[in-house]
């Protein structure tokens, strides 16, 4: 698994102009996989940016990233975008939500601003189960070039952690957007990720209906309609802008 | 024309739970017809966006887009970026495209922002030209729900601006995404729209080689393939992120 990313990744930036990638690190488990492979594959051509919103972000997370850049040698840049985040509030009406989706936003314009001007690819961190949820913010984290993960289920992504040695502190962490405070993935979408793997591998690569998925596996027909219905509902995350044809 | 476009618009906002749309207004010509085509069609569901750099973006535009909203009787609201723009700089090495990048990347968040916290579908005003070719920045201008012009070349949204009565001042003001002072397309292109167009469509409708649109149109080889290679390079800006298959 890890060479054919690694090949994928050699690949892209064998065919354009861009000199390596540039990748945002939360301390959360999916973009850690990243770092762990370019810290394996592209050490020299890798940048990570930690961009904390220091109003919200746990600070673990922050000290996590900051060790794992650390034990992988990888170039970093540490970004609060707390003050960004500011004075954006500054012409908008409070909105949780929003603020956010906001924070994903900046990331990604920092990512885009570090990419444009070293000429680096966007990796994204999405996974394939995030991906087809459409558990992600459009043009926020869903913003970048290469998404090298996103053939992985979160619980395969989490194998995956484990083969590349991501320390155990950020394997067992609760996964989280950390879009507000006390945000926990799990918790905001009321099904454990190795249900909702077995739902979307019964849904998508098997192309079951609700009934027979929930006659395969024994899962509440609440909850597979539940998930059914995200993946449904946020196909306008997964296409690119939808045209007028004319 | 505008027939298709409203009722694409129409069946976009009935499918889902959207109750309006949100829009960027530059002053420009495309998004001016986006506001005319709202104007006419959704005046009740539409919000306008006007949101200058005010160190960058020429006067005349604000006023312009000012006015427009007045005349069609449009809801909008103006927002100057360059403060927000500021608080990034303080975090981010100089560098003159990245900067023009962040500004419309900037506007889209706002955008998404007022989407969020209204429930609206972002329009873009790409029309086929810019997509073709690639000219918009990637996550910024391109970032939207919907693209209503995106089947129209930018010399038949001129001719279309005309039939919607965008005034005058809008219409024969030479295009400009505003990035930098003095930023003009077709300056920065080195090729007026009407080649630009009769190129694409050769290219891309016709599916003719570079050398077969040189004979049939006698346009300067180098000037063709400078577009076919715009038109190649940036295919990455008209597709969702590659995957890595597994």
């Amino acid at each position: 698994m890890q060479n054919k990313i690694a090949t994928f990744l050699a690949n892209e930036l064998s065919q354009g102009e861009s000199l390596g990638v540039v990748f945002g690190l939360s301390g959360g488990i999916d973009s850690a996989v990243i770092a762990a492979l370019c810290g394996k594959f592209l050490k020299d051509k890798s940048l990570a940016l930690i961009m904390p919103d220091s109003s919200i972000t746990p600070k673990i997370d922050t000290e996590d990233a900051m060790k794992l850049v650390d034990k992988l040698g990888l170039e970093y840049k540490l970004i609060d975008i707390s003050f960004v985040q500011k004075e954006y509030s500054k012409y908008l009406v409070p909105n949780t939500l929003a603020v956010g989706n906001l924070a994903a936003r900046i990331r990604a314009n920092i990512l885009y601003y570090y990419a444009n001007t070293k000429t680096q690819l966007v990796l994204g961190s999405s996974d394939k189960s995030e991906f087809l949820m459409g558990y992600f913010t459009k043009y926020g984290d869903g913003a970048a070039d290469l998404l090298p993960l996103v053939s992985l289920y979160k619980t395969q992504v989490r194998q995956f952690a484990k083969f590349l040695e991501v320390p155990e502190s950020i394997t067992s962490k609760k996964s989280s957007p950390n879009l507000w405070p006390g945000h926990i993935a799990e918790m905001e979408l009321g099904v454990s990720y190795e249900e909702i793997d077995i739902i979307l591998h019964c849904i998508v690569d098997k192309n079951l209906t609700i009934w027979e998925t929930v006659s395969q596996t024994g899962i509440d027909s609440s909850v597979v309609d539940k998930i059914y219905k995200m993946y449904k509902k946020n196909e306008h995350k997964r296409i690119i802008p939808k045209a007028c044809i004319i």
